[in-house]
């Protein structure tokens, strides 16, 4: 079968690699309804995460499950799945708490960006759909795998709750989804940092009542005005820079609530500052895990419609052109179709 | 009057300096029944944080209201009160959110370590008790301006709860107090990281039921060996040093919380370590006033007698030497009497 390989900066190619096989018996192999581009594929892309050798790409996916191993129980050929981008066990401690990507036998699971893919420890990571999805729900369920489940979290870790004050860092397909998280989640007000006039958009589509376009000290104080002074209630850091952790932190009110869910790509945070500005901090890889059926349940009842950020579909062999399109912020996230 | 002055590293001596007066009409002027020293009073006194010019030292008091200003409304000469390090109108939206330390028109409360103050704020920072409390009290209730308040908030900040495993990081009066904290909200295991056979035993005392002595990544391993490898469920660090920190979010589970409330000095979080480590963070200057209420009524009611971490009173006059014991760890906590 053919695949994107990332060969180094801004080289993704589209190659033949061997077709994935049971390795473990608690292993699954699936046949991929639909996968996509992310935005921390977008990391290595940029040459910001360096690559020791070619590398297959994607960890985002649903789709039809082909094989599994003898050791699975809950999963069988023919269901229709949706997973995460670590697999866990689900029984663990760790799992158990609700932190299934911290599982103690967790294990990536990369190569999605191909039309096969091996999938680990089946039972705990893979969520079956009641039956077969129609067509429509496919871009919403492959959100849930990553994106959705990401923006679900940052509003969850930030204590976001009715009647509170939201702010959102990141234009991204996760702040996005932090937006629409945000809103089923009672916010009053959702501020949206952005300056992209179609992200805009998009973030008062799904639940924005602000935008604020000013970034750095700027965008701080702008949120402080809108909020009378006193700060958000929550700040959710959806993209993983030092500017943005700041921005969060700043916008946030003593004893407010911020997240961050984008990979930290050289974040330092200087503890006294920390501590004087009196918030609560939590964040990390999204449990997607804990969320998944929550989510699909969701999207399958039409209450919400996370498939909205997929603004560019390719088929699967023009993968290097969703990385472009997505590095050039031509496009919010690339679908890709096998 | 005469009070301590700290002139440089370990130089605090008792001199004159002018009696407190009404400045604002929201002040009282309080005779104190007691003062201490403070952990945090030994950063100066070691010359960690730099002294800009002499200074009046001290910031836990409780006492005689002597004289209040004309604004002042819910505070009377005569009522005995006790006061938080740093006066808060206890009105402002920070305030009204419990967390009177960042307060919109905070001040910090200095020169307790005398036997007139001056308390800025009166009605929002000073708290009466129903009557003139017996002698032997004093020592508790002078714990509860600080001390007390500081680990009751390490215990809050981090989340604990009935049947939570916690570890407490650092002997000091205010890791002790956090101990017992702890124990008061139902904790069912709480490992004190002591290495002083004198603080184990009053740890134990509070309600430890482990006692770690190893430090650093050490430290980390041994709770985690006590805790199945999964790690605690609430880690409360009470020094302020990158190791006990690091110490700390070590300790924890993923998922679980990490309260910080000593001043942190020369600590650095690197993002993607932390983001990894999937913990809560929070903490900051305790907001004391929040809790002053409820440790009053559990000291008036005899459920906990947080006095016991004076080891060493000694004559107002003798400050000096009060600061002398305590960095020479020959004393917890040192109070002193007018």
């Amino acid at each position: 079968m053919r695949g994107a390989i990332i060969h180094g900066p801004r080289d993704v190619r589209f190659e033949e690699r061997p077709e994935p096989k049971i390795v473990a018996p608690t292993d699954a192999v699936i046949r991929l309804s639909a996968s996509c581009v992310c935005g921390s594929d977008l990391w290595p892309y940029r040459g910001i995460q360096a690559i020791a050798q070619p590398t297959p790409m994607g960890h985002e996916y649903c789709g039809i499950v082909e094989e599994v191993g003898s050791a699975v129980r809950t999963v069988k050929p023919g269901q229709f799945v949706i997973g995460s981008f670590f697999a866990s066990d689900n029984t663990c401690p760790h799992c158990k708490a609700g932190y299934q990507t911290s599982c103690a036998h967790r294990e990536p699971v990369a190569g999605a960006q191909a039309p096969m893919l091996r999938v680990p420890l089946a039972d705990g990571t893979l969520v079956a759909t009641r039956e077969m999805p129609p067509t429509e729900l496919i871009p919403s369920l492959l959100a849930a795998s990553d994106v959705l489940g990401t923006g679900w979290f940052a509003a969850e870790a930030a204590n976001v709750k009715a009647g509170k004050t939201v702010a959102v860092i990141g234009d991204g397909a996760v702040g996005l989804l932090a937006v629409l998280s945000a809103k089923q989640m009672g916010a009053e007000r959702i501020i949206a940092m952005s300056r992209h006039e179609t992200r805009q958009r998009l973030a008062r589509e799904l639940g924005a009542t602000d935008i604020v376009t000013e970034r750095g000290d700027e965008g701080v104080a702008r949120i402080k005005e809108l909020t009378k002074g006193i700060g958000a209630d929550c700040a959710l850091e959806c993209v993983g820079t030092q500017q943005s952790m700041m921005q969060a932190i700043g916008a946030t009110r003593p004893g407010g609530f911020v997240s961050y869910v984008g990979v930290p790509h050289g974040v330092e945070l200087d503890g006294q500052d920390l501590f004087f500005r009196h918030v609560h901090l939590h964040g990390g890889p999204a449990p997607v895990r804990r969320f998944l059926p929550k989510l699909i349940e969701l999207i399958w009842s039409r209450t919400i419609d996370p498939g909205k950020v997929f603004d560019l579909t390719l088929p699967l062999a023009q993968v290097a052109e969703g990385y472009r399109a997505m590095d050039e912020r031509r496009a919010i996230k690339a679908l890709l179709r096998p």
